[in-house]
């Protein structure tokens, strides 16, 4: 085992892995965190029964080499499966979009689309918290239900239901939308830059409904963001990972004080990911789609 | 004359009318800046001779009341009408799209579309005076020419000789967009967005392309914006006019020193003004489009 020990080779049991978020899927190889147990390694750093998180195949027992890779430090009593989530990029995507890019204010309006999935149940939850007007959309009552009654989004909408997405939006939002957290694309973005009020911002995150599709669909309200003088900006939470620190800052005492609930969909066994990725795509999952290897 | 001393007013020679940039042309008042002579004055700000600029109506007097109003203090040796384009808005516009949105840094790819226009060649020409690479589109070989030829852009083409607007853009920049100042929108913006470089930035100030559409024209690549991680803002020069100040320190040495070149379309006589303004959405002026009153 020679070479093993020259490496610092940690080999580590798959434990929970994370699935990509909605805008991860347009990439080709999907970035999923995953939670891994040490059982063996020749480096001082990693001991026996450590937790380290990192980016590994599809698989349930990984070598990897150890630079580079990190161990968790769990340091406060939540599943382990929430450093897949609340707690790695999923949260970091939430905050990130919410804070950096779009400044929320107290008293303004924030529309968050998908919004009972990963990213955007944290976006309404961090933006309530700030004192922010929060309205969701979601593609089933089961999940509008879980938006109002669960997450208390002020309002929330099934835009499967809605044969008028503006007029959806009119109805939640007369006042119109300060921030505009986006997961879908499509014909909700059309609708929803209508409803834009003069120096909204919309973080761009994902567009889901487009990634099926062999041709995207046209988007005819681009040009009102001359005239509300709209900010729309794409953004990647890694780029934003030197703010971790001050993240986890945030979000812990509001995970301790319970006053951030976090929603998974936790399906067990290595065999059942393809088709729980697939129903990532189809809307299936409610909240964050997590798989269970060990 | 008594109402008329208490009401502080000025007497105006009407002199030299700007006409709006793309970007207003959409706004149902569109904002002109006007050169005003001070013919009468009952306020002693306003001495008779003096010169102030502001929007009035397409008339060959005006009356209007002082408060507010501001003198033109002229302190370079140029037209006068520049005071409606380059030390007016027009070029407050370019400074801002290109400096508080797009902030270009030494060797960046710049592209600009209507770049022959009032705002476009300002905004090359800020780009270049930045060591930046500078590419315009326009529409006419007149007009291409100009941008070569007069105010040295790296590279231009004619927008209406290219069937095929994506191979035009990765011709003339083979190694994507930094940042993109936009006056067009439709077809341009859907090419631009899939030559955009990661990081991009688009300073959205005019789309006149879809302004004598029935239905805006749906841009397909918005989706682009997520992975490349591209910032795309809408603005209006307003809104910075606190940097008013700011740019002129930057301007004024360029003109002085003849590093800028400023290239005006002039027609003389109120009789031709609505002709002049129907002719900058089809692209007939060459430069800022100016009508001389007096």
């Amino acid at each position: 085992m020679e070479t093993t020990v020259r490496n610092k080779q940690v080999i580590l049991r798959d434990y929970i892995r994370g699935f990509p978020k909605e805008s991860d899927l347009m990439i080709v190889t999907p970035v999923n965190t995953t939670e891994l147990k040490v059982i063996d390694s020749d480096d001082p750093v990693f001991a026996k029964g450590d937790f380290v998180w990192g980016i590994v195949d599809w698989e349930e027992y990984s070598t990897v080499n150890s630079i580079g890779r990190s161990k968790i430090d769990i340091n406060v009593n939540v599943p382990l499966s929430y450093y897949t989530g609340i707690l790695g990029l999923t949260g970091l995507t939430a905050y990130a979009g919410l804070f950096e890019i779009c400044s929320p204010k107290k008293g303004e309006t924030v529309f968050v689309s998908a919004a009972a999935g990963a990213v955007g149940q944290l976006v309404g939850q961090f933006a309530m918290l700030m004192g922010c007007y929060v309205v969701g959309s979601a593609g089933s009552k089961q999940k509008v239900d879980i938006l109002l009654n669960k997450f208390g989004f002020d309002n929330a909408f099934n835009y499967k239901e809605e044969p008028d997405l503006d007029a959806a939006i009119k109805r939640c939002l007369p006042q119109g939308i300060d921030i505009y957290f986006e997961n879908v694309g499509g014909k909700m973005l059309d609708s929803v830059l209508m409803n834009m009020k003069t120096y909204g911002r919309i973080a761009v995150c994902g567009m889901i409904s487009q990634y099926h599709l062999d041709t995207n669909e046209g988007i005819q309200n681009v040009p009102v963001v001359i005239y509300k003088k709209i900010k729309m900006q794409g953004f990647a939470a890694l780029d934003f990972f030197d703010r971790y620190p001050q993240f986890l800052e945030f979000v812990l005492p509001y995970i301790k004080e319970r006053k951030l609930i976090y929603v998974e969909d936790i399906v067990e066994g290595l065999e059942n990911g393809p088709a729980a990725l697939v129903g990532i795509l189809h809307g299936k999952n409610v909240g964050k789609q997590v798989l269970k290897i060990a």
